[in-house]
């Protein structure tokens, strides 16, 4: 499939995504390009006059919303959120299961996630890889201190872990200033025991496996859009 | 007991310590005013011809040991740590669970304990308090990004967050870049099941239980030092 098509139906898939947004809502705003064009469209309903304010997931989608003109908050004046919006670097449909954080902005997407009341993911149909892991590392965002004796931890674990590298080959470096261990585990049939274990060690901050947040997942497809809902 | 005598003791109990300091080991370097007087003992040590090398658990800790002369290290460079000293906040001496972190290296304290084959912790009486908690908060470590969010999971665990401040009013803020709620749960009687429940949250970093970590306790007292060690 072309590409501007996959961008055609991407972007139609995210105003799907956006008409889930009510006035007077509080909104959680993704990171990465999928997420962007759902901003887009958020940004072109306050235009025509939609009562929003929103918490951003990373300073490009902060400042992509201030250009747009959608005004911004945070958790200390809004205990929850309505909605959020994001993209995905894989989905499990059977349970909605996802893995982000290719992008890098993991750890500020699952905190804004885990304190929404509904999560609606944007995906095009290469992100759906049935088992999840079966072709997507799970990225670990991992305290700079010490990093490497977390990736021996993660070793013992069965991980293949790899230190992401950004576009200088210096380690990138996330928004809370840690690095990221992309985590190769193949398929995982046991998500949430995979993530905990990932979790409870010393120097892991967050893990890019999100389960039990995301309730609606919205799919570009060649035949057009579709849309999977948890019950 | 007159201040200054407290602190002969605990100077007492910082060089008791690092008589179990050995030429050729890695050392991880506690921090706080007590963990410094072991610091200042193995610079001594150091002078005199004892072949050693440091991880310090905080930028503080980091110049005091380049002062004394103490060759510094990281993780890049050794697998694991052969002893490390510290300080502690409370101790309950039946299994040596530690609580860390009102001096705000928790994490670092951490990573660093988690890599030791052994952990000696130096006290004075005054942190014995019985069942762990029943007169310290537990330090929690905390994304900034969405604190007031993670503060109020914290509450759900029945704990009472408070946002630690510094001297200047404003949030205190880690060598790690996060903020610390320190969070008074009353007696543990679950210290591991607390711990993984707190870290388990979104937004948690660590928490300041040592869990199976300290080998041994040293303890100022007037009567004279007491080492406690772990079976």
């Amino acid at each position: 499939m072309a590409e501007d098509e996959v961008q055609r139906l991407k972007r139609l898939a995210a105003e799907k995504a956006v008409e889930l947004v009510e006035d007077g809502m509080v909104l959680g705003l993704g990171t990465g390009s999928t997420a962007a064009l759902a901003v887009d469209a958020i940004g072109a309903r306050v235009a025509a006059g939609l009562k929003v304010v929103g918490i951003p997931t990373s300073e490009v989608t902060a400042a992509q919303s201030q250009r747009l003109g959608i005004p911004l908050t945070d958790f200390g004046h809004y205990n929850a959120v309505d909605l959020t919006i994001d993209g995905a670097d894989a989905v499990d449909l059977a349970d909605l299961t996802l893995i982000k954080g290719l992008g890098g902005a993991l750890l500020r997407e699952k905190i804004v996630a885990a304190a929404s009341k509904r999560m609606a993911v944007i995906i095009d149909e290469t992100k759906l890889q049935g088992t999840i892991g079966s072709r997507t590392p799970v990225p670990v965002e991992t305290v700079r201190f010490g990093w490497q004796s977390t990736e021996r931890q993660l070793k013992g674990l069965s991980a293949k872990p790899k230190l992401r590298l950004g576009k200088d080959g210096q380690p990138f470096v996330t928004d809370g200033g840690n690095f990221i261990l992309d985590c190769d585990f193949g398929p995982i049939t046991e998500a949430a025991k995979l993530h905990a274990a990932l979790k409870s060690l010393t120097g892991v901050v967050e893990t890019g496996l999100f389960i039990g947040l995301a309730t609606d997942v919205i799919i570009a497809r060649p035949g057009g859009i579709e849309v999977v809902r948890r019950g």
